[in-house]
């Protein structure tokens, strides 16, 4: 149903040529000149499959820079992998790009992505690209591997074990609604740098590979934060049949996002519940703590202790200064 | 940036536990309450990687019958599957609903994924699920396993092997332009059944992986047809550095592509470069063709030698009965 046109190669096929062979550094992506890709996954290991998508006007800005979008694309999957405990093995991607975006877009978009697919050990290994009526979608699916039966689940947490992020909580959250009334960080009194930062940690993700390997030998159950950490939790929660309950005091903050909450207090709950944050979330035991920190200091990623697990039936409570548990209005994220 | 409700579990947890769990039968699904999937590759062999999507409008029409929607989106990537001789391991799918998709329509979509996904052995293992402003996309991608270092490849086509395709050529090609034009069917004196024929072979690919294990063992080379004969056979040339000729006369025709030729010979065009085959284009060395043909048949799936490869620079070449090569004027589906 689309246009074609008179060549011996495909326009499709000269922009995978040159804007996506260059990302496709690994032998079993075949140069891209195959219709699949092949790996081995190394012996006595097993492989972590996760797909997500980001599509303009519901996960980006459209006039968000190329370069994170393409970003934020990939590493909300390497998040992922990182909460399961994983390796990267490589991604295979699908875009659908409208008329609007140039070569140029797509240039700075590849380039982004190649550095990324590098710097996380994550090549591309195939893809498929198309035109569409609609809106800018990016799909990716992405591998890692685990030595057999390690992967770090979500049902694993478990009463005693210590409730544990990485990094700081609710930045992202901040950073979306800066994004939409600028006049925000004035309210809130930010300086220049701590608006850049709850802005850049919106736009581009820090996912937590490095921690990947120490959250395997560590923790009991784990999981990214990507739809707030009241509504993840309860997710883990739910999924491990235990309670949990946090000490709000405890929950990491940004300096930016500290003096945004010291000028309205309110954003607690979209600190709590707004998403977008890709940390880890783990469930601990206490004689494993220090070694999961230590593994944080050397990659320089804070790990904090901000509750503790429980027997229960599935419930995560928020527990302010007097103890008392905080209600949230709207405590996930959700397409629907 | 979409909106959000108060519920203990969301509206989106509650549409995955619906209507997508039922398919996740695989244990490495996790029942889809985790953020990935984690499956094993059986020992000594390696994995097999694609990914396909479609777009209303682009790949399929935003009327189509939510069955064959799910159909499609599937067995195309299953089609590549076969055609690289792979084994169906299982799949992750993204998929962008609108507002207007109902949940009667995702009910019928997700049972008609789930026959699908039973009858070729391809559980689903993992998704994602956003509402988009833009086109209904579904984005699959598949795995499947091979014995190490028996993938079949593009670029394996040899000099001296027959071309061989499976099933019929150009019918979904002629079933796109029944659906835009219903007046063709009367012009083409075509009956109603040679019209069902057509237009189910455009929303229903067959995809050939009962043949996938013998076209490991006889072909040299091969590959899904999805983007037409001719644009697919030339790829498969340049990739190999072969060149190709194909006796016209000897492409395998559906009674109702053969009606439709003879009333308008012009057709020819659409048949060999139309697109949306789904069989499979292979290179087959003459010792090996009776075994592939045996599969055929206890496949219930024709196998027909068309050509030759030969020593080349990577041309293929379409005769007709005079010997003289056909000319294209979009001799490849591309979608820029």
């Amino acid at each position: 149903m689309a246009a074609r046109k008179a060549s011996r190669e495909s326009a499709e096929d000269r922009l995978i040529a040159r804007h996506f062979r260059p990302l496709a550094t690994h032998p079993g992506a075949l140069g891209l000149v195959d219709d699949a890709a092949v790996v081995a996954v190394p012996a006595g290991h097993e492989l972590v499959l996760k797909t997500d998508g980001v599509i303009a006007g519901v996960h980006f800005f459209p006039d968000d820079p190329p370069e994170t979008v393409a970003r934020k694309a990939l590493r909300i999957n390497l998040s992922d992998l990182a909460g399961k405990g994983a390796r990267p093995l490589g991604f295979l991607m699908s875009i659908a790009l409208t008329r609007e975006v140039l070569d140029g877009w797509l240039k700075r978009f590849t380039a982004a992505l190649g550095a990324d697919a590098k710097k996380f050990g994550c090549p591309l290994l195939g893809g498929d690209t198309d035109r569409t009526p609609g809106r800018v979608t990016v799909t990716i699916a992405a591998f890692g591997t685990v030595p057999r039966g390690t992967m770090v689940r979500r049902a694993g947490a478990r009463a005693g074990d210590s409730v544990v992020v990485t990094g700081t909580i609710g930045d992202a959250a901040l950073g979306v609604i800066l994004r939409r009334d600028p006049a925000a960080a004035k309210r809130w009194g930010l300086d220049r740098k701590m608006r850049a930062h709850l802005e850049r940690r919106y736009l581009v993700p820090e996912p937590r590979n490095a921690l990947a390997e120490a959250l395997r030998r560590s923790a009991n159950g784990g999981m990214d934060i990507s739809d707030g950490l009241a509504g993840d939790l309860a997710k883990m929660c739910r999924a491990s049949r235990v309670d949990a309950a946090i000490d709000i005091a405890r929950v990491p903050l940004s300096r930016a996002a500290r003096a945004a909450l010291a000028a309205e207090p309110a954003l607690i709950e979209t600190i709590l519940t707004g998403g977008d944050d890709y940390e880890v979330l783990a469930s601990v035991p206490a004689r494993r703590l220090a070694a999961l920190r230590k593994a944080g200091k050397a990659a320089g990623v804070a790990v904090t202790e901000i509750g503790r697990f429980a027997r229960g039936t599935g419930r995560a409570r928020f527990l302010d200064a007097q103890g008392r548990a905080q209600k949230f209005a709207r405590p996930s994220w959700s397409h629907f």
